[in-house]
Formats: structure tokens, C-alpha cells, sequence
């Protein structure tokens, strides 16, 4: 979700991203590359705020511990809205990480714990589509992200070790890959680019005049 | 819609009103007292523009004539955004309408043809909740209504011999089942009141500053 | 579901109600309130029986060995039929306790185990709404409470540490809000409240009589 | 649906099937031999009454004076409910069926017409499998009709033009297909044999005295 | 779907299209164009046979004459599968083709007919994607067309009046979103290129030797 | 199952089959009793391969140790697709089992572990009906099984402690219900008996001649 990451950046929004875990071991990385990596991706999309929880690659669970942990950086954090992986995934760390979140969202408006900060309750969860299983799900809402493709972009190749090393160079590269997707997305828009979102709950609107 | 058309009043967009039919004969009404009543909606709602298309209440049919005639109006009208009654209904004459709706946009961008104006395609169409059939379908998104709710309920009273004449007047009546029904959907959104609304298209979206 | 469940007791059934937890910590009850608040509502349903399965708040997780306590209450007291929270929901207590009674079902059946009572399998499970997402998922079935309101109403107000207390005394309040829920139900089905109800398996019916 | 109407019967309520056509010209059918079927059926199931609209088999549209003579029997038989075949199907008299009764139950109660009797308005609209489409729906509700199947199976049988002249006698013969369907909807609700049925609505339920 | 037509082709099927209409009017086409183009693109795919019902284009209605016509195209040509456009769509035409050919695969196998042939059931519907919503449908299957793109992309630059001329010529066009489309459905069977299907009933397979 | 693999057998498919645990114990079956059986089955199938994992009955669990097992033979056996029971059950083992499969599925592929074996990555799971909810759910396809059905009747019947001992002996007996099952499906696809299959992604298919 990078483009809207960098158009939110661009309205002013202050956007924080918290890894889960260092994503390794990975075949081509290591714990230093991909902390550079990470360096890069942040400064390609201007986040706010960068994080790490320091969880354990691969092994992601939806703990008590770990639901506390997250639980905890809400409360800090405060953040509006929380964005999670779409919760059907064949990725066992994704499905973990959307149980944790959802869970964790719960428990950060929790009192009388020894959880610090103060209880606060994230409004929303929205769901971004990183999905390993290769479903073709319809979206709820499509966001317009023609003019952050290039951010997008350049914040995915920073990420060399996972998304280039090692593959084809031929086309259809992963990168032409998601090319692809984004232009899908775009076209059912009508715009160049898009980037797709799913929400369980209805979506709450203020105001129709940024749809478009 | 009513709350919704009054935010967009609000909110400076012009917004017309197309009629399909009369809407009598009625057990109270009458083609006078329905003109009557639909001014006081029409005043209620701030509405730039209203029209009736003439079309024959309880027997409206999805008909290349009323397509045309439709479509028509679309070109002359240009609307940006159209909204039709939810697709699935008990009321034969809704479901005709939304069929009509849909396939006159189609119809509209037609160049050789000896529809009126020039070719022009309504960008998107959505679906409001005015459903006979007892469903609780999930809207994908609810507009706050609760600055609005007392103009839409204005604008409806103003059909008093639809809404009024000849209906128990002992609680809930079926003002106080609106209320009931905008209250529902305006805790779904931690709000007072609220406006359901339905896509078949994922919804396009500019920026999320409107979504809450 | 106190209104089905009142209406159950006029109608001679044997009903009972098994918390998994005390439901405390909470920001204005405890233990012992909650003790008087579960009798008072207890009182209010007419439960036959009630009891507590000693599960830990905020913590309820799908565990074997809480799997096992539950199916040994089942094997214990031998339920028809059991009533359990929908499986979607933003409370992990309420996800938890879902899986938990859907497996202990299971395991209630099973032979040559150490589970207390005879082996015993609930017939049915259904599902009812206490959804904390805010979906607006459609119910497979809605019972006609109306004339059970005041009673549910009032095995609600009991928890008053939970639904009164710190909250805000303006309209709607929580329990205005349960109303229009109660209302909106009601209205789908011709009737003044109603409660809704799912299930995953078609409902299995022995007479139409009882449909309206 | 004839395990659900020999039920019924046997329960006491008044039941009538309201052809819409002849059914004929078919391979090995006549007017003649079909009206014999048909007392047959109507005999074997108990129907109250029988009648047929004389709507054209084949060309059944759903047109303007289709509905209103639909709705003019509503109005004088004032049935509680209506049943229809499944909304989805491969057979057009089928789908153009549903869609008139569904309108015609609309119109069925509006003043102010040339329609005789009085308004009226069927309170349900339930739908029956009788789908040519190779669909394996989840029905929302099964009927237990193990003490009826025999009387079902006579039903079918007197249509000996339809179901039996013709067609292989080696098994599975159509009627052992039947007996099949019948015998995989039981097994849903642990029946002998067992109807399914779908519906729009919410199920509306007075009491569960009747689930199992 | 004309990777798959050509996919077909190479494997010995015999494979016609039967166009409903001329397709005119249209802003750069004419009656004498579309010929050519339809030619070329017959040639492209290798069918063969191609026909035209004489149907008008914009004005296509599920009527019973159409659906005799093409019920006897039917009964002549005897197709095994029929493939129809996806029943969802914004285009009216589009709708009612799928209507039309629904309903024609019925009638095709009556008896007692005035229609020319014997009788015939084709033995299935499948729905291809052409649909102009804005839908994301989950597709039932994709057919790996990698070998057959670069000729489905032949058959659609053949239409030239259509798919180039008076669009916009900097990229991303027409053709160009056509090729995203395609390698977005490539990409979910992990292929360059896909063609995507849907059915109602369930999938009917020999073999799972040519799933991969 | 058993039909489909019995199928590919014929087909030349070398298949194997993973026991998850003993699944004793169970009323009337031993360890021993279940070994035996496991042999029948496993030779009326025709199997190339048959192993335990020797995981714990009735216990079975997601854990990142029995998923780290899995993958293990994952890697060793190298299976090109895996099928698993359906993902909604009443069952807690199927449901654990589909998700530790789901899971083994994606570790199988990690680098950087001391898993046995190379990277492996299964390319498909497919889902079987072997469901203890008493859901209705449509299949995504059915295969012909009808030259399959006695052999996969014997492979059911070899386990006589699980399907025959201590069971009702009068028709409908259980494998008289399988048997309805199989037949149920067939009709879908008119055949004598058919085999269900679900799937989360889109089928990926080569060629189409073995639709039918």
C-alpha cells in the first residue's frame, strides 16, 4: 500500500509503518541488509515514524504475549486508523499478523492493566493486499495512485534483496509483476495506477467529493 | 437519500431530482397532492433541479423506449453520479427503474443516434437503500446524516399521503421506523444517524481524509 | 438473545446460561458487583440454570484444556442445543469463545476419555448477534420479541457497571441504542422488536406452523 | 416441494397450487393426459384447491397482464404465502415464473384498480428446488418429510408423461434420482428425506418449538 | 476469450462464433468495416465457422423471436459448450445476449416445434469476461493462453475502428490495458498470460490431468 | 476422496496419503484394528505411498512443531499438489488440519533451516469434502467418479471399526448415505457418481478437453 502511504504523506498525514519482525532469514538477505533496506523503503514513501517489533520471522503466532506487545505500541502510538494484510493469505505470518492486529486493536482500550500508555481504541482496521494465495478478490474501495507509482515503486526495489536478487531478469520481472497488478487496479478506476483495500465494516464517509 | 442529497446541498454540489413517474395512483394521494407534497421535498432538500420523466407508476418495464427517454435526459442533464434504488426488491417498479437507470447510462454515450444532446457517460452509479423486500443487506458505505437527519425527515414527511394519511398513529409509526432505521445505520458508524449505500464497481477514492 | 430466551421460558423450555468468565476487570465493575448483576439478570430471564465456567477474561484462548472443561459442562448438563457469539467479531474473547464451543461440541461426543457424564453431542449450534465489529451481516432468521423487550431490557440494565455506569445520560444512550437495534429487527419482520439469529447449516424444521 | 404440501396437509392448512400453464406440448404429454396427471398429484398430495392460469407453456414472459392476472387470483384466493420456484435456473418459463409472482404479490395490493377482490398482500415468498441448473445452493431451511416421501414420490409418479414414459428404466431411473436428492437433503438434518427451501428475507420465527 | 479459442484451434476442436449483431453503429465503424475486421479476425483465431444472427446492435432484447432464432442456430450448428459473456455487466446488449443464449439453450431441445433441426441440449454455459463494470470477480478458471496471446491480440487490433481508431495513441491505450489484463491473470496461475471464465454449476472434469 | 484417487491411479499418477494420527481411539477401532484397515484401504486405492505422521488424535493442534513436521515431508515427499478437508467444519482436527497444511505448504519453500530436504513449494491445494458441519456448500468442481465408486466403497468399508461396527444396520446405513452422496453429486454432473472439490484460488487450467 505504498502509493497511498505516499499520497497520505503528501496531504499532510503523519504515517508510521511498524514491522512485525526483521523478515529474516531470507535467501538473499540478512538482518543488515535488510535494516538499510528498510532505510531506503522509509525514505522512499516519507513515513513519519518507523518501527520494529521485534517478533520472530516465520513464526509469527497470535499470542497473548504478542497481542500484549502490539496491544502496547497502540497505546502509544495512538494511531487513527490501522492497516493489516488481507486475512485470507497463504502466507502464515501474514495470517498471524491480521489476528494479532485485530486482537491487539481490542485490547489497547483496555483499563486496569499493566499495559503502558493510556487506553485508546483505533477506529478502523483496513485491509491491504499483499496475498500470497492467488485470489482475485474484488476490493471495497480502489485509491488512485498514478502519481505515487514511482514512490511506490522505488520503495518496493529497496527492498533488492527480496524483490530482485536472485530472479529472472527477464521479463515479466516481479517488478513488471506488480506493474501489472497496479495498472489492473488503475484500469478499473480509470486512472493509471491504483491500489486496492478491503474494510469488514461499511465504510464510514464524511463527505462524497473525493470519490470520484 | 435525503440526508445525503442535503450534505451535498451543503457542500455546495448541485444536485436534480428525476421523477420517473407520478407516483399515483395512491390510496391518499392524487396527481395534485403529489405535485404539492413533492415541492415541499424538493424545498426541503435545497434540490438545484427536479424533473418527472412521465413515465406510468406500477407499470414501469425496462423498455427501449423509457431507455431512450432516459437517456435522453442524461445527456441534456450531464449528471456526474447517478443513484438508482438497490437492485434486488419487492416493488416491481423499483426494480425497473435500476434496470432502466443502468442501461440508459450505457446508452448514453451513444454517438449516430437521435437522442438529444451530445454523448456523455455518468461516471458511476450507486445504489440507495429504499428496499420493500425485508432484507439487511451490508451496505459498503454509510454517510453521516446526523446534521442532516432532520431535513430528510422533513423532506419525507412533506409526502403526508404516502407517509401520514391513513397510517397508525400510534408508535412506532413509520417515521419513528426511519428513525429507527437512520439510528441503526448511524451506530454502525458511531454516529446518530447514518445513510446506507451500495456499489456493484469498488469504490474510487481521490483520498481517504473523508473516510472517519 | 434475552429475548428469545424469555420467550423460551414462557414456552416451558429449560434454559441455561454458562459464562466462561466473570467479565471483570472492567473500568466500573467488579467481581462481586458483577456476581450481583449476573443474578439480577438472571432473575430477569427466568434462567433454570447458570453457571460460571471460571474461564480468565481478555485472555480466552482455543485451548485443549479449555476445550475439555467445556465439553465435560456439555456432557454434564446435556443441552440440546447450544447458543454461541457470532463467528465474526473485533472481540477476541468473543472470536475465542466461538471456536472453543463450536470444538467442545465436538469432543463432547467422544468415547473412552476422561471427560466426566456420558458421551453427548448438542444438536445444533446457532449463532447470535453481539457483534463488536459493526457489521451488518444478514441474520438467517429473526424472532419475534416484542413482547419479551422489557424483560431483555431489563436483564441488560442489570449489568449496570457495564451499560450505565461512565456512560454518557444524553440520547441515545447505550441502551436507546440497543432499542433501535432491537427496533430495526423488528422492523423486518412486521413486529415492534425482534432478535436475530444465524447459523451455518440450513435450520432444520420439523413444522411451518411457527413461521409468519 | 410435495413432502412439504402433504405436511402441511396433514397439519391442517389449506393449500392450493396454481399451474401456470398446461405444461404441454412436451415429448409424451397432451392436454388431455396432463389434466388426468395433474387430479392424480392433486389427489396424492391432498391439495385444497387447484387451478391453472392458462399462461402459454414455453412462452411465459413476465409481462404487464401476466401480473395483474397473477395478482387478480392473489386477490381472490388470499393466500399467506407464496412459493416459487428458485430465483437462479436453466428453464426460462421457471425464472419469467419467479418474476411474476414476485410482482404480482406487489400488485396484489394496490387500490384504486380494475383488479377484482380486494387488496391483499401474501405476507412470505418462500422458494422451492425444482432448478434445471446444475446448482448445489445451500438452502436456508430443510423440511423433515421422511413420513411423506411416499406421498411425494406419487405425486411425481402420476406425472407418468414427464418422469417415467420415455426415460431409461435402468437405474438410477429419474425418480431414483429424486429419491436421491430427497435422501441428501435428509442426511443434512438427519432425516430419512428432507425439501429444501430458500428464501430473500430473514426467516421471521414465532417460536422454536419447531427447529431440531 | 480469443486465447483460448486459439488454444482450441491448435488442439483440433472445431470452434464458430455466432456474432448476435453487426456491432453498428459505432463512431469510426461502419457496416462495411466491421466485415473486414470480422474476417481478419476470424482468420486470427483459425475458426470455423462464423456467423451473424442479424440481430440490432443496441437494441438486443431477450424476446422470444430472438430466443427461437437463436435456438435454431442451435439445433443446426450443435455446439457442445456454449460461452456467453459474463452475466453482470453495464452493457445492455450485453445482458441480454446472455439472457437470450440462457434461455435459447433451453428451448433448443424442445419437441413440437415449428424450429428447424433436431432436438439439442448443449451440455454447458461458460462466461467469459468482456464486462464493462468496473467488477474484480473472482474467475472460476484460468486458461494459460501464453502461447495463443500475441494471436488474441491480432483479433482485437483486427477490429481497428474499435479498439485504435480515435483513442488516444500514448500509452497506456486500449491495447496496452488489454495486454495488463491478461498478465494479471497470468500472474495468478503463474504464467505470462491468462484468460479468465466463470460458471454457475459446478465444473464437470474427467481428468485433472491438464490442471496444473 | 477415494474415487479421484483410485482415478488418477488408473491415470498412472503416483499418490500418496499422509495420515495425520492413528485416529484412535475411537468406540469400536484399536491401533492395531486401524493399522489393518489403513492396509485395505490402502490397497483397494491402489496407493503409491502411505505414511503416519504421528500426530496426537483429537489433539491436533496448528503449532509451528507440527507445521515444521509437515513441511518436513513436504520437502522429502515432494508432492505437486496437496488436497486437504474442507475449511469449515464441525470437526476441530479437520479444521487444525487444514490449517497446518495450509501452513507446511509456505515453510516448505524456506531456505536457512534445518528442515530436511531441499525447498520444496507444493503449487496447488485443493479441498475435499469431508465435512462434519452439515453444510451445503457448492463445489468449484466435480470429478466422475462413477467407474471409481465400488472401489471407493471398499476403501470406506475397509474401515469397518469406523463405518459398519456398532452402527445402525437398517437402511439408510452410513455407506448407503455415502453412497447418496456420490450420487447427489453425479446428478450434478449426470453421471452416476461424482467426487466434490473446493478451491480458494482460481482453477488453473492447461486445456479444456477434460471439462465435460
Amino acid at each position: 500500500m505504498g502509493g497511498t502511504i505516499a499520497k497520505m504523506h503528501d496531504e499532510g498525514w503523519r504515517i508510521g509503518v511498524l514491522d512485525l519482525t526483521t523478515g529474516e532469514p531470507t535467501p538473499h538477505g540478512s538482518e543488515t541488509i535488510r535494516r538499510q533496506e528498510t532505510d531506503l523503503a522509509t525514505a522512499a514513501l516519507g513515513l513519519t515514524w518507523r518501527g520494529n517489533a521485534g517478533l520472530i520471522n516465520r513464526s509469527l503466532e497470535p499470542t497473548l504475549e504478542a497481542r500484549k506487545l502490539l496491544a502496547s505500541y497502540f497505546r502509544m502510538l495512538r494511531p487513527r486508523w490501522l492497516f493489516a494484510p488481507y486475512w485470507s493469505d497463504a502466507h502464515p505470518d501474514h495470517v498471524a499478523a491480521t489476528q494479532l492486529i485485530e486482537a491487539a486493536r481490542f485490547w489497547s482500550k483496555l483499563s486496569k492493566t499493566d499495559m503502558p500508555g493510556e487506553r485508546y481504541h483505533p477506529e478502523r482496521i483496513y485491509y491491504y493486499f499483499c496475498i500470497h494465495l492467488r485470489l482475485a478478490v474484488q476490493p471495497d474501495w480502489i485509491v488512485d495512485i498514478s502519481d505515487q507509482w514511482s514512490r511506490k515503486k522505488s520503495s518496493i526495489e529497496a527492498y533488492a534483496s527480496q524483490f530482485v536478487a536472485g530472479r529472472p531478469t527477464e521479463p515479466p520481472t516481479l517488478i513488471d509483476r506488480l506493474r501489472d497488478d497496479a495498472a489492473y487496479w488503475g484500469r478499473l478506476i480509470d486512472r493509471h495506477y491504483g491500489e486496492p483495500f478491503a474494510t469488514k465494516e461499511p465504510l464510514a464517509i464524511r463527505s462524497l467529493r473525493d470519490l470520484f
